[in-house]
C-alpha cells in the first residue's frame, strides 16, 4: 500500500498492491484501511465472539512484535504487509485522508455507542473534551440523530463545537449554575478527557440508567461516590478501540451519512513540526501524513 | 398490620385488617408486606417507568413526612397504613418471618440482576461480602441457576457460605495467589461492603463486559485508573433497592425456588440487645421482630 495519505502509527490507509493466494477480501487496486491491531489468537472467547480487540494476545499495528518475530511498524512506512483480517476496504466515494481518522478516533467512539445500545436516535449525548476523538464523537452521535453537547473547561471551543462541528450545546464544567440547571439530562458521556479530573461533575449530568464513558487511559485513580451511581442506576464504564466488523459497520454508517472527519494533510517533511503543534494540541483535529505524496515531492 | 412479625424500620409483614373503599389490591386478613418506599410522585419519568425507587420524590416508610405532613413511622409498629401501590400480596405458603427480609435485602439483589440481564442460569457471579444483602445475593444467584463465588476479607465465614448458603467457592481478598488464579472468571459481582474498599481487585475477577454492582452506600471516594474498565469493557454500576413490580416477581421467583432468607427471631425485648449484636455483626443474617407475639406476652 503505497499510493494513499496515512496517519502515524496506527491509522493507514493505501492502495492494495499484492494479494497472496489465499485472499478473498481485497484485489489488487482497492483502496483499504489497517488499524490499531494486525494480529489476535483466533481462539479465545473475545476473539470467537468477532471483538478481537479484547484478546490478550492481540498484536498492535506499530511497535509489537509480529508472529514471526519482528517487529510491527505501523503505517509511518511506503508499505505493509497485513492479514486480510485486519484489513478493511475503504467503501467507494469515500476520500482516503477523510477516512484515515475513521479507523481509530471514529470507532472508538462507534464501538460504544453501538455496543450498549445508544445507537439510536432521540437521546441526548455528552462529549466531554474536543480533540481527535471528541470531534469524531460530536460527528457520529449527531449522525445518530442525537441532541449533543460539548463539554469543556473553557468556553475557548465553542465556536467551532457548534459553528463547525455541530454540536447542540456547549457547557463549560466551571460554570456550576450552567451545569446545575443541566443535571439530570444525558443519556451518555463520551469522556475523552486523558488525565485525572473529577468524575461527580459528570455522573451528576447523566439521567436514571445514563451511562459514563471512558475513552481515556488515565493511570491516576479516579475517584466517584457510590450514591452518585447508585441512586440514578448510573454506570462507570469505558471500551478499547472497536473489532474488525465494528469496523466496517461504522465506515458503511459514515458513507451513508456523509460523515467525515475534520484533518489537516501534511508532507512528510512536516512531521516533526506536527508532533511539536499536536503537543500543544493545536491541531482540527488530525494531521494526516501524505506518504506517497511526499515520497513523489522528494 | 399487626399479627404478623416484622423487621424494624423497613421490610414490614403483616395482616390487613382494613381496607379503604377504593382498595381492590389486597383483602382483610391477607398477609402482605411493605417495603423501603410507600410513597412517590407517580408522575416523573422513573414512575411512569414503573421504576418508583428512583422517584425523587419518594417517601421512605420511616422517619420521612408523610403527604399529609405527618412523620413515617415505619414498620417497628403495632399497625401502620398504607397505600395500596406499596403493598405486597406474601405468597401462600411463605412463612411471613422468611418474607420479611426479601421485602429489601431480597429485591435490593434480585432488582440489579434482572435488569442488567444477569438473570439466567450459567453465570459466574461474586458475592462480595456476606451480611443481610449478601446472604440473599448467595440464595437468589444460585436460585437464578449460577455459579456463586462469596468474597471476604478473612477465612472466618468460608463453612457458613459453602455449607449453609450453598456458595460454590469462597475467595479470600487477600490470598492473592488464588485471587489471580481467579482474575477474569466472573460475570458479575455483587458489592454489599459498606465502608471504603479497593475496587480493582475486584475489578481484575471479572470477565470482558463483567459487571461490578456496588449495594454499599460509601461517601468516601472509591477509586479506579480507567484502564481497569476499558480494556475489559467492565462496568462499574449500582443500583437502589427494586421497585414494586420488581418486589412482586422477586417474592414469586422466591415462592417457585423454595428460597427463604435465614434470619433470627425474637421478641420485642431482645430488641436493644439485637441492635448491640448488630453493631457487632452478630447475626445470621437479619433479625425479626416478633411484634404481634411480643404484645400477647406481655
Amino acid at each position: 500500500m503505497s499510493h494513499y495519505p496515512m496517519v502515524p502509527g496506527h491509522e493507514v490507509v493505501g492502495e492494495v498492491v499484492e494479494v497472496g493466494s489465499d485472499v478473498s477480501k481485497v484485489r489488487v487496486g482497492d483502496c483499504v484501511g489497517v488499524g490499531v491491531i494486525v494480529g489476535c489468537c483466533r481462539s479465545c472467547r473475545p476473539c470467537e465472539s468477532d471483538i478481537e480487540q479484547y484478546c490478550s494476545k492481540k498484536i498492535w499495528s506499530y511497535n509489537d512484535v509480529y508472529t514471526d518475530g519482528k517487529p510491527t511498524q505501523g503505517g509511518f512506512a511506503e508499505s505493509m504487509i497485513v492479514d486480510q483480517k485486519f484489513v478493511l476496504k475503504i467503501p467507494d466515494g469515500m476520500a482516503p485522508e477523510q477516512a484515515a481518522p475513521l479507523l481509530c478516533a471514529g470507532v472508538t467512539v462507534y464501538s460504544p455507542l453501538s455496543h450498549f445500545g445508544l445507537k439510536k436516535s432521540g437521546l441526548r449525548g455528552g462529549i466531554l473534551g474536543l480533540g481527535g476523538v471528541g470531534h469524531m464523537g460530536v460527528k457520529i452521535a449527531k449522525a445518530m440523530g442525537h441532541h449533543v453537547t460539548v463539554i469543556s473547561s473553557s468556553d475557548r471551543k465553542r465556536e467551532e463545537a457548534i459553528d463547525h462541528l455541530g454540536a447542540d450545546d456547549y457547557l463549560v464544567s466551571s460554570d456550576s449554575t450552567r451545569m446545575q440547571e443541566a443535571a439530570d439530562s444525558l443519556d451518555y458521556i463520551i469522556d475523552t478527557v486523558p488525565v485525572f479530573h473529577p468524575l461527580e461533575p459528570y455522573l451528576s449530568l447523566l439521567k436514571l440508567d445514563g451511562k459514563l464513558i471512558l475513552m481515556g487511559v488515565i493511570n491516576t485513580p479516579l475517584q466517584f461516590v457510590t450514591p452518585m451511581v447508585m441512586l440514578g442506576r448510573k454506570t462507570i464504564t469505558g471500551s478499547f478501540i472497536g473489532s474488525m466488523k465494528e469496523t466496517e459497520e461504522m465506515l458503511e454508517f459514515c458513507k451513508e451519512k456523509g460523515l467525515t472527519s475534520m484533518i489537516e494533510m501534511v508532507k512528510m517533511d512536516y512531521v516533526n513540526t506536527a508532533f511539536e503543534r499536536l503537543e500543544k494540541n493545536d491541531v482540527r483535529y488530525r494531521f494526516v501524513v501524505d506518504v506517497a505524496g511526499s515520497k513523489l515531492d522528494e
